[in-house]
C-alpha cells in the first residue's frame, strides 16, 4: 500500500502490473451472492466482453484460478494418455510446462533453443514430420523471464497443417500483442493480471471446438473437480450453476478491465505498448547495460529483459530500486536468477512515463551497488525513442 | 449492483453475503506485485489475524480457491491409498464429501441420519469401535442447505481416543459459532465469504502437526499442482516463494474482515449471530411456515432453512423476493431443491434489521404466489425474539 | 461508518440520505488538479447532465456551498435594497428564510399558514394585489420539517402574472417530484445530497435570464466573494477561470448521481418516491400514530412528518431506533423539537423495503420508551399500499 | 481520469495534489447523515486529529468552504472597521488580500517587495513602529505563485511586541514545513488540499483566543450567515448543532490525510517535502532554467517556481506536459502568467520520483515547443541532489 509517506507504487513488473482508479472502483463494489440476477448478468456481460477482446466466436471460459492453475487444469483437459506431445522450449516458462505434461502425456518431445532466442518455426515443423504421431504442441507465446516472443502463427499454420491441436501459453501477450486465437487451433490461456490490468486469480481460457472435442475425448481429464474447465463451460447461461462460487470480485474487475480495453481499442494498446518496449531498448544500451533477447525482432512488447553487469545482483537492484525510488521491477526466475531483471510496461504500466521511471530507478540502484549507470543517457535515449515511435 | 432506481441488494443467503464498507475499501486498492514487500507484509499480517481468528498456535494455510477447491485439496492431501474414511452424512454436504473421498480412500463407511437431524456422537463411536482400521473421520460442522450443526466437540473427542484425524468442513461455521479447531485433531476448512463477510475465492485451513504428518506421508498428496496445500505452508516467510501469484485483492479483503472480527470479538460476533438467528427462528412459525430443522438445539446459528407450503417452488418464492423486494435468499439445493429455502444471517447480514426484512420479503413473495403468510405477526415474533435475546 | 458488527446503517432522513455503491466508487476517483483538462470535462460534462435533469433551455450554476450556503448566495443576488418580497411560509424553512431576506430587502412581506398545511395560491394571488410593487416572490416547494408541499406551478403562474420573480427553495423536492424551474421564472435552488442521493457541499441552481439580469442590476449583489453566484456561471467553458477550487470529489459524485438519475428516468425516480411514500404513509396511521400533514394532497412524496404521541420525545424515539436497529431518522426542527420527526424516502432511501424498515424501527423505538405501537399492523398496511401503488 | 490508455496522471501542481489510495478509501465510505452518532464521532476525532496536526492547545475550526472561502470569512470575521492592517506583500497572493482587507478594514497599509523576494522582518517592525495603531499583521507564509515563503517567526515574534494580531496564508505550507500557529498569534488558515492530499472544498483555521475575543467585539463580523466562522467554534461537542450539513466526504478524506500525515510524524513529512525539493533545484538549472525566487534560503519547499525561456509561453509548457506525459503542472496566475510556472512537489506529490517525472516531462514540452532542455543532465542532478538530501 502506497501512502502520502512513502509515495505511489509503480508497478514495472510482470505481472500483477497495478491497476487504474476504473478498475479499483470496480473491485470496491459490494460481494454479491453468486447466483443474484444482478452477478448472472455481471457475468455473462463479461463473457460477452471477453469473446469480443479475444475476437473469437464461441465463448470464452473465465476459469477460477491464476494462469498456472488454469495451465494445469488446460493441460489436464486436454492431455490424454494416449497424446504426444511436442514442448517447444525457448525459456523457463516452456521448460516448466514439459515436465508438467509429461503427467499427462503418453510423451513428450522438446525441441529447445537458448533462453535469450525463439524457436525457428522449421524446427517445429521438422519435428513434427519426424513423428507423424505428435497429437499436441505447445508453446509459449511470451517467454516472460527472457522477454522474447515466438512465432505463433507461424507456428499454429504448421501445426494445423499436421492436424495436431495447440495449448498457448498467451499470459503475458495477450492484450498487448496481436493474438489470433481463432487460428490457434487448441487451448490458449492468458490471465487479466497482466496486459489487462487487473487482478490475478482467474484464467482465461480461449477453447476451439475440435480442443472440447478432444477433451471430451480424454478419459482422464478432470471431471467434478476444482480442475475441470469443463464446468466452467457455458455457465454464462442463466440456467446453468456455477461448479462452485466463482470470485465475484475478480469477475468486476475483469469487466471493468475490459471496457477499457476495448474502449480505447486492440490496435492503440498494442501501440501503447509498443512506444514503451520501445523507448526502455533505447534506453538500456544507453544506460550501459545489455538487452538480454538476442535479437530485436523478438522482443517482447510487454517487458523487456536485461542482463545485470557481472558482479551484481539483480536481487540487489530490484530491492534498492523498490526502497528508494518506490519501482517494483521483476526477475529472479530459475536459471536467470540473479543474472536477469525486467522492467515490464504491460497494461496500465506502459505509459509515456513509465521507461523513465523503470530506467531511472534502475540507473539509480545499481548506482548505489556499485556499478556503473548512465542515467542521463538512458532517459535521454528514451524520450528519442518515444519521439520516433510516436511520429 | 444496486442503483437508486434498484434500492440496495440485501444478500440474507448463505454466502457470498455481502460485504461492509471497509471491506469494499479495502478491495479497492491498487493490486500489488506479489513480491512486492509491502504485499509480502500484507500477506504476513493476515496470516497472523488468521492465526489469531482461528485461536490455534500453528500458522494457518491461505489457500487460493474457494471452499470447494479447498475440501478438495484437503481431501487429495490428506486421504491416501491407505486411509478408511468415516464419512458421518447428515445433509447434502455430507453426502457430497463421501463421493469425494471414495476418489482417495481404501474405503470409505457412512453413518448417516436424517437430513433435518444431526449424527449422535455416540453413532461415530460405534462406528470407530466396529472397525478399528478407521484412519479419518470427516464431519460437516454446519449442513448450511438444512441448517444444521453437528456437535464437533463431542465427535472430535471420541475420535481422537480412537486415534483418528479429522476432516472438518467448518465453512459456514466459523466466524458465527464457536469452533475449537486446535481441539478438533485433523484438517479443519472454512472461507472468508460466509461469517466473516468476505470475497468468495480463498480457503482457510487449520492443519494440525498430525495431519502435516499424515499428508507427509500420503504417496498421493498434490505436490506441485494448484491443487497442493503443502506449497502453500509457511509462505508468509518473506524468503518463501509462493507456488503461485496469490489472489491479491481477495487478501486485502481478508485481512479487513479479520480486522473487522476481532475488533467486535467473536463472542460479540456469536452473540450478534445468535441474535438474528433466533428473530427468524420466532418469525417462522409466525409466518405460518415450518422451520425445516427438527430441533431447536441442532438449528445453526447462521442460517435458517424454511419448508414451503404444499404447492409453493422455493425457485420461484426466491425469485419474487429479489425481484420485488431486493432480498436475496438461498435454497435450491440438491434433494431439498423446491422444497427448502434458507435465510442467511451470517456475518454482515447479521444484524437487528436483518430478521425483518428476511421475512417481511420472504411472506411478500409466498402471498404473490398464492400462500398465505402472516407478515405482521413474524415481524411481530422477530421483534419479540430480539428483545429476549438481548436480555 | 458500519461494520460487521453494527450492520448497515440506513439513513431515511431528510438528506444525506446515504449513497449507491455507484456514487461511493465516483467518489473514490483520484483527486484530480481543478485546472487538469480530464476535470474540466468533467465539470462540462456535469454541467450538461444537470441541465438535462433540470429541463431547462440554460447552463445552471454549480455553486460550491451546501444548499444553505446557495440560499443564502441565491438571496444576497437576487435581493436588492429596492425589492419587494412576498415571503410564503407554510412551515419553519419559510420563516427562516424571510429573516434572511429582510437583510438585503427593502421590506419582506409575509402570508402565512399553520405548519402542517399549505399555502393557497390564490392567497399569494391577493397578497400581489395588494401590493403592486412586489418584485420577488419566495417560496419553499417542500417544506421538509413538516412534509409538506406548496403548489409551485399555480404560485409561478399567478406570480408571472404580477411581473414578480420567484425565489424557490427545491431542495428536497427536485429529483423526486416534479419540478418545472423552466416556467418558475427566477431562481430555483437544489442540491446534492436529496434525492440524487449525492454528498452535502454544492448547491444547484437555475437562474432564469431574467433573474440574471435582475443580479446584474443589484448594486449589492456579492461580486469577487465566496457568495458570488455569478462568478460561478458560464465556468464550464474551458477558458473560464473558477473562480477558486470547485469541490473535485463532490463533482465526481454529482456527475454519478446525475448519470444514475437520468438512466433511471424521472417519470421512473418519481413513482419510486411516490410507492415509498404512498408505504410510509399508510403505515403511520396502523402504527397508532397521527401523520403531521394536515391533509394527503400536500403531503411531499421524499418525507413523510409524523407526530409523537404525548409525552414522548421525538428525539429519544430517534436515538433508539438508531442505537438498537441501525435506522436514522429526522427531526428536531425548530417549533416542531420533540414532537415530530420525519422518515425521510428520498433518493436512495426510496425503495421497496425502506417503508418497512423505518416503520419498524419507529414501532420498537415508542415501544421501548413505553408507548404503544402495532409494528405488524404498520408493516402489512405498508405492503398493502405497496401493493397498490405498483398496481 | 486515468485509463489504462492514458496512463496515470501525476499531479505535480500547486493543490489540489492528488490523493494516496487511503485517502480515496475513505472517500468512498457511504454518505453518513450529519447527525449521525457515527458521524458525530467521526468530526469529533477529525477535530482533534487536526488539533494535534496543528500542535495547539485550542480546538481548531473546520470551515465548510475552499481555502478562498476561508480567507474571505477569516478576514470578514477578525478586521473590523476600526482596524488599522498592514498587508505584507512579496507575492500576487499578498497583493489579492490586501483588496479583500479594504472591504473590512478602517485602513490598510502595505509593505512590498518584488515577487521573487521576500519581505524583511525588519521591514515589518519599521512599519508598526511608524504607525502605533495598526492592529493587525496579514501575511502570506508561503506565496504559492512565487515559490517564495515569508519569515513568520520573525514577523509573528515583532508582530506580538507591538500587540497587533496576524493572519496568516498558511496554505501550502501547513503539513510541508514548520508552522508555528500556537507563536502565531491571530488566525492561521490552511487546507486539505495541499501538504495534507486532500480534497479542495474545507479551510482548516487556527484562531488564537486572542482572535476570538477580536472577532467577538466585531460588529461586522458575519452572524448567521455561510461566511460566520463562530458558527463553526466548538461544533464537535455532540450537543452542539451544525451551522449547516458539513460536507460528510471531504471530513471522511480529511481525517484519514490527518491519520496518514501523523502516522508519518511532521518531521518525516518535512524532509520528505525538503529532499523532492532539493531535487527540483537542482534540476532546474541542469535543464538550463532559471529559479524564480531570487535566494535559495526563501525556496519554498513545497513548489518551485520556474521561469520559462524568453519567447516560450508557461501555458504551452503545461499543455504538452499533461498531454504527451500525462504531468500536470501549475502555473498562469496574474502578472507571472506566461513566464513562470510551478512544478508542485507537495503532500503526496513530494516522493523519490517526483522530481525526475517533473523535470522530464518539463525538458521534454520544452523541446516540443522549440525550446532547448538538457533532461539528462537535469535528471542526473535531480538524482545527485537526492543523493545528497538523505545522506
Amino acid at each position: 500500500m502506497s501512502s502520502a509517506a512513502a509515495g505511489p507504487v509503480f508497478t514495472l513488473a510482470t505481472g500483477p502490473v497495478g491497476s487504474t482508479p476504473a478498475t479499483q472502483a470496480a473491485l470496491a463494489q459490494p460481494v454479491l451472492h453468486h447466483t443474484d440476477p444482478a452477478f448472472r448478468a455481471l457475468y455473462a456481460e463479461t463473457v460477452a466482453l471477453l469473446r469480443e477482446s479475444f475476437g473469437t466466436s464461441a465463448d470464452p471460459v473465465i476459469f477460477p484460478g491464476e494462469a498456472v492453475v488454469g495451465i494445469e487444469a488446460a493441460a489436464a483437459a486436454l492431455i490424454g494418455p494416449d497424446d504426444v506431445l511436442l514442448n517447444v522450449v525457448s525459456g523457463i516458462y516452456g521448460k516448466a510446462f514439459g515436465q508438467l505434461a509429461r503427467r499427462f502425456a503418453r510423451e513428450v518431445i522438446e525441441v529447445e533453443t537458448a533462453y535469450n532466442a525463439s524457436i525457428a518455426p522449421a524446427e517445429v515443423g521438422d519435428a513434427l514430420a519426424r513423428r507423424a504421431d505428435i497429437t499436441l504442441v505447445a508453446v509459449v507465446h511470451c517467454e516472460t523471464p527472457s522477454g522474447t516472443m515466438n512465432d505463433l502463427d507461424a507456428i499454429a499454420e504448421i501445426t494445423a497443417r499436421s492436424g495436431a491441436l495447440l495449448i498457448v501459453d498467451a499470459v503475458s501477450s495477450f492484450g498487448g500483442m496481436p493474438t489470433d486465437f481463432e487460428q490457434w487451433n487448441g487451448i490458449a490461456i492468458t490471465a487479466p493480471q497482466k496486459c489487462l490490468g487487473g487482478t490475478p486469480g482467474l484464467s482465461l481460457l480461449h477453447v476451439s471446438d475440435d480442443a472440447w472435442r478432444h477433451i471430451a475425448a480424454n478419459p482422464n481429464a478432470p471431471r467434478g473437480s476444482a480442475l475441470s474447465i469443463e464446468g466452467w463451460r457455458d455457465v454464462r447461461q442463466p440456467d446453468r450453476p456455477f461448479p462452485f462460487t466463482p470470485s465475484v470480485s475478480d469477475v468486476y474487475g475483469l469487466r471493468s478491465c475490459l471496457q477499457q480495453y476495448l474502449a480505447e481499442g486492440p490496435a492503440n494498446a498494442f501501440r501503447r505498448h509498443r512506444q514503451a518496449a520501445g523507448a526502455v531498448r533505447a534506453g538500456v544500451p544507453a544506460l550501459g547495460l545489455h538487452l538480454w533477447a538476442a535479437d530485436d525482432a523478438i522482443r517482447s512488447d510487454t517487458m523487456t529483459a536485461i542482463e545485470m553487469p557481472d558482479g551484481v545482483d539483480e536481487a540487489e537492484v530490484r530491492a534498492v530500486a523498490r526502497a528508494e525510488s518506490g519501482v517494483m521491477l521483476a526477475g529472479g526466475q530459475g536459471a536467470l536468477r540473479g543474472r536477469v531483471l525486467q522492467i515490464g510496461h504491460m497494461g496500465p504500466a506502459a505509459y509515456p512515463m513509465s521507461p523513465v521511471i523503470g530506467l531511472t530507478a534502475l540507473g539509480h540502484a545499481l548506482r548505489r551497488l556499485g556499478a556503473k549507470a548512465d542515467v542521463g543517457a538512458a532517459v535521454e535515449a528514451a524520450l528519442a525513442a518515444s519521439g520516433k515511435s510516436t511520429a
